[in-house]
């Protein structure tokens, strides 16, 4: 099996609803390091698992539009936990839907899977890996 | 799959038996970073893997109990190679027995698993992973 | 010249006001690793630079106020552009005072300056010294 | 399931053919830092994984040979992209080779498995997977 | 003194010529990390060393000109040892000529001094300093 | 100014005397990454600050004479305490003198300084610089 990565980074706010989350209740924010990557069992006829450059601006174009928000405010996640391993979720969910839809090449419809990495900070990360 | 990850660091002092270990039969030590690992199918209501002040807190606790000693010298390890891979197995087996325990909160007993990654040095780490 | 350095790190939100922020100017946040610096040109009787484990707390301490809020509401930064390096100034300066309130110990009162950096992300970081 | 990773680096130059490649289809070059990783089941008599002197001595001795070259002129690489999931696979199976023919000693016949992660920069990595 | 720092990276293939550099006289290549640092000591009526969407542009823009290329082939380096020390000499100078130029806006002319550093893998790397 | 950095790890057992030090007064031990840093004026005529093999090799054997030991047995060092800060001063020093020695090569005695610093863990570090 291989594997490739790119990595993004991501800076918004938000708060937490629940005791769980101590003082995170509180609106504060985050930058995630967003590490994306794309399993084939394979490479392709150019000995690749993705074509990088589409795989890198379809990422950045999808952390982009979550960039530099409040995203208690985003309509998407009304009355939702944007916790780290949730995130993780909406990007590899966005993605899967991107690579379904074609946008990083024919190629890209013969991976296996897609996992995200969101670093919180140098000491917490959480992650969401799924099929394609 | 969800996964979320804490890290916590540990300064021991251990030599090991066997020529296989060469200069590293002599007393000497490390610097630990270890990185605790927790799995689950799906998130909880709270959109977490895990309480992770409670995670931490018992990650913490597991390496103050070998933290600033001789491993040499703990009952626990007599006769035994405290090796990178085995210390993460400890930790790990540590880390199991608290989620039986219900130290890390009701929804930890929907865990799937649990990994555990020993970094000795910025060249070399080592990691166990075991189901719970 | 002798350093010693202690890593924490922050978690909030805030807006910035100028069209230089570009999208920055909506509310967002930002994780900030914190890496406080104190130097000293001769160690002392201990051979140490500062108690760093005195240090470490006054650091956890001067972090856990900012921690978790959205900086526009605190009064303290009441109009202020909470930039990284402005950041970097504010707990470098909150260090120096603790510094001459001797709550690092007598011996911190021969440091020579502090350093502070904070990294907004794996791509940009920011730095303030100053004498003491 | 244990594993254990070691890290060398690897400074190469070479071209890609492919429009997919877009400037990268100059001669340019690559630091790679090439993270080996050695799985199995259980730990051996000595509590390791595998000889991690061995191990390194051998990984070394294979990036050696691919080291301060230019892939292009490389007889095992004519007319193949030698991209950085593609070198992951011909580190791994050089590995795997020298581990059949007992090179890591005879423990290492017992490995489940390997892996090998190339990071062409702090953005971007590859790997590879593969049984023994 | 306030500092701020951006990071882009580089690839490029390259020789060396003299007996000091060992298999490095062959043609080989680098991905070289480049972190470009400002200094300056005050803060501008915006709390900002430097605009550093205009920074990271102008380090983008120079980083670009030298990436996915075999520096042996640029007349700017004919008959020079690109080795790491220098060419963090070449990005620091060619951004001074920007900052003098005016790329960097008003507010970078009151820049102290620039730094920039190269990693050329995770056991080594070089900078130049310089006043502006 | 110039500077060339290459970095080693070392691995130690020992104990601090002093209740400054809390439970490190008890026998444990440390991994520290070893970051050797020259400084000069002006490159030479190969381009570079110092022969970047030699130097490798140099800090090499200065980390080998103290590694896989217990530094409260080592004769130089008995009655003191091994702190970071003061591990990073005798590598220094011991740098210092090999560079007086000419084991640098020629050029090295036109290095302007050395600093050397230790990471003991991902949150502590420290460094000591001397001139030459």
């Amino acid at each position: 099996m291989f594997t490739v990565t790119v990595r993004e980074h991501l800076m918004i706010a938000h708060s937490f609803h629940g005791e769980v989350f101590g003082p995170a209740q509180r609106l504060h924010g985050a930058t995630y390091l967003v590490d994306a990557t794309f399993q084939r069992a394979e490479l392709d006829a150019d000995n690749v698992v993705v074509d990088m450059a589409l795989a890198a601006t379809e990422l950045r174009g999808i952390v982009a539009a979550l960039s530099y928000r409040n995203l208690d405010e985003d309509p998407d996640f009304a009355g939702t936990n944007t916790t780290t391993e949730f995130l993780a979720k909406v990007i590899a969910d966005r993605l899967a839907d991107r690579i379904h839809e074609g946008a990083l090449g024919e190629g890209a419809r013969e991976l296996a899977g897609i996992a995200v990495k969101l670093h919180e900070s140098h000491i917490a990360w959480a992650s969401y890996r799924r099929a394609l």
